[in-house]
């Protein structure tokens, strides 16, 4: 998949700012940028990072071709030295992140760069949006998963998904948060996610008539076949169809694994009637599978209902976060290290509160109770450590005065170390382990935080040494700005 | 851009029905496929196609690797008739389209493929894909630029789009419908569409002052310097500082062009203090750059707040299309030839009326009045013409008793020949041209149908020919279902 590292997918101001770093002979200074996220989309209790097996990838095989370097002279405002480290880039920083699967909280890192300026700063474009897409539909997908409880989930929108990578990585998050296939092919091939599939209404028009349509698909795929039968009339026509194909079917092998997908109409009323004419005629293990403008709400309202609906096949609303499409993850500059070495932490200010950054190298930690269960996060200064034999005091970042003292606790530092010095140090898991690690990570979210509407916040504390940090850099550029 | 081609991006269904029509010798039966939408995004009066170049660099070069056909045999359900098949993988059939900017409506072709059952199945994923986002974004797009009125919107996005395609097809798409640039460097290098950037926060935070940071940015980059002003404090600290460094830098060249930029806080309120202060200072010419959470509807009531702005870079909203980020394009089959030539068309009903399909191999015309406005189209059967010299009665087809008879018109086909036999038959025009010809397209659109609320629906007609045969297919289907 190295093809699908575009080395100029890159806002041409990160590439103005770097060069601009050669020619103030800043390019070397080392620097810390953080990835991180202001708010959860859908007003959710909590985010799933992912995509950082396709960030370390882009990481580390970044280059820039002599047709991408000509291109950059072409624009006649980049000078030789830079237009040469491009030449010959490669990554020589230290990057940490959050393992994907981990549920995440707004205003914390899901991955820290520490890097030469001149490195750190192109990084930016693609490093956001690889990570920014895949955490949105992992965050997504567990919402329907969620909704759908014991039932399957799985992913159908590749054909309504914003591009190519939008449908193969996007059935990869899917199926990171909890869906059990896909129908993407390629998303089985590159990464072994199930892909199934079976016929669609072109496969029921091509033949005379609905039963033979079925007939010759019975035929041909003995191994689960699952009949599409809203062609022509889903009640009339479509299910009698299949009862007769499947009762012919099963009078040769009692074993078959039958089933009949709707993908329109009204699925409380018509999954209902569906269920009762199949075992009418027997067919008790017939599944009903359904696929139609699927998304949480609609799928926690069909099961209250009653539908009889053993799977359902989410596309748009899924592939795409339809409900809220964007996650607003964003690489700032966090900290600078002084000639000394020294970490020298660095704010942003803004006219919007919410964008006022958390400066400093950073690390995070997550608070468990005594019966596993996560009770806040604590995100610290780097060199800080939790000593959780020891009582902790926590308070509110946003409302200081509200306190609270920890007594049996267990603390996990939350992210890893990636690359050290340009090296890869992590061996990304197989997917279906990532996919486990998630499952287990969000069995220590209570559910409260996994609502829909309205969840309860988690608390995601500072220590007092960052908060301090920050109220620091708050106030000297309050006294600075009075003076420019 | 072929590295971009994924021949297995496709959805397993297609696959088992390829293979199913082999088995069936039904695979050389010739098909007609349309690839049309139900429904405009935010409700609008129009959708911009988009997307060609991509769909048939895609039918061009799909091939099958021996490792793709290796994937597909270990799935145990593909003859080895079809995989063949696959492995010789050429397009052989015929392709008519929409060119890229046409404005078009719900129900009419974008795209009709005539080819082999087999070829004409497995095409659709990635057709659907990269029609639907590219037409989504430059529908979207046009918006956006329509609120700019005569000011300038550069698509600002990639950080926030879904993937690596979507954030290169997706500046492409914001081109043609009007942007005038885009933040993606690679957008530049692959379709020359005009990159740009300056700085982000990060720059200014890397000096010890944000004077020091301008004036270093001011003095590297003298073409066009915009400074980025609200890392700290915009009116009390970005802009004394910005007006500072650029009076240093007229007092050298009084022609320089420069530009302040804003990325957040209160638009409308900063940029009128904003346009003050550098007035007062004698920067009448300075120009004022915002980005930030905008869209169509922000940026309208910034101009009617008389905000002084004159460029807007435009990020997630457009290149998500974030109100509506689905273009539910479909690919549905509308007519099979029989062994004697003949064309056959095919309907699919559905419990969903509006999912009820435009049956036969289709033209599409548009009516223009005298004036060379749009006054509507019609969808005709393939072989009929229609003869502007004479009078034509319109009749609508959800409501057949509104007539309307046509005199002085003139009727332009608007679908062209893109594959026959196989070959390619048309060249696509350079993206400048596209970007033209979206424009003048746009113009023959009255002002009703481009309101953002509630627009005036464009007649969308079908002939009496066409109307016959959809409902004589409607009624057999019903007759049909009744002895099912």
């Amino acid at each position: 998949m190295n093809a699908r590292n575009v080395p100029l997918l890159c806002d041409y101001y990160e590439y103005t700012m770097s060069n601009g770093y050669f020619e103030n002979n800043l390019e070397n200074r080392i620097v810390y940028f953080d990835i991180f996220f202001r708010r959860i989309p859908d007003n959710g209790g909590y985010v799933i990072a992912a995509g950082l097996e396709q960030f370390i990838d882009y990481v580390r095989n970044l280059r820039f071709s002599d047709s991408d370097i000509n291109f950059m002279r072409s624009k006649k405002v980049f000078g030789e030295t830079f237009l040469n480290f491009l030449k010959n880039f490669r990554f020589t920083g230290d990057v940490w992140a959050l393992p994907e699967g981990t549920p995440v909280f707004p205003g914390e890192p899901i991955v820290t760069i520490r890097a030469r300026a001149a490195e750190a700063q192109i990084l930016e474009t693609f490093s956001l949006l690889t990570i920014n897409y895949q955490t949105l539909i992992a965050t997504k997908a567990n919402r329907i998963v969620r909704a759908a409880g014991d039932r399957s989930v799985l992913e159908f929108g590749s054909r309504r998904a914003q591009g190519t990578d939008a449908a193969i990585l996007g059935a990869r998050a899917a199926y990171i948060a909890g869906c059990e296939g896909t129908a993407c092919t390629v998303a089985d091939k590159l990464y072994g996610i199930p892909s199934s599939g079976t016929m669609a209404h072109s496969w029921v028009q091509m033949f005379d008539s609905e039963y033979e349509a079925f007939k010759a698909f019975c035929e041909l795929y003995p191994d689960n076949t699952i009949l599409l039968v809203d062609t022509y009339d889903t009640l009339n026509s479509g299910i009698p169809n299949a009862i007769r194909v499947f009762k012919e079917a099963l009078a040769e092998d009692r074993n078959r694994k039958i089933g009949i997908r709707l993908d329109s109409g009204d699925f409380s009323f018509l999954t209902k009637k569906a269920r009762k004419m199949l075992d009418a005629a027997g067919l008790t293990d017939c599944k009903i599978v359904v696929s139609n403008a699927l998304d949480e709400w609609l799928i926690r309202d069909l099961i209250e209902q009653g539908a009889c609906i053993d799977v359902f096949g989410v596309g748009d609303n899924l592939i795409t976060s339809h409900s809220d499409p964007v996650l607003n993850g964003v690489y700032k500059i966090v900290a600078i290290e002084g000639q000394d070495g020294a970490i020298i932490p660095k704010i942003k200010i803004s006219e919007n509160i919410e964008k006022i950054t958390i400066p400093h190298f950073k690390k995070v930690y997550r608070l468990y109770g005594e019966d596993g269960k996560a009770i806040a996060d604590q995100i610290c200064v780097y060199d800080e450590i939790i000593d959780d034999s020891k009582p902790l005091t926590l308070f509110n970042p946003k409302a200081t005065w509200k306190r609270k003292k920890l007594v049996k606790f267990r603390a996990k530092e939350l992210m890893i170390p990636v690359f050290k010095n340009g090296k890869l140090v992590y061996q990304p898991p197989s997917l279906a382990n990532i996919r486990r690690y998630c499952s287990e990570q969000l069995e220590t979210l209570c559910d409260e935080v996994k609502r829909f509407s309205n969840p309860r916040e988690y608390c995601v504390d500072m220590s007092e040494k960052l908060w301090n940090v920050r109220k620091r850099l708050l106030d000297s550029v309050h006294e600075q700005r009075i003076f420019s």
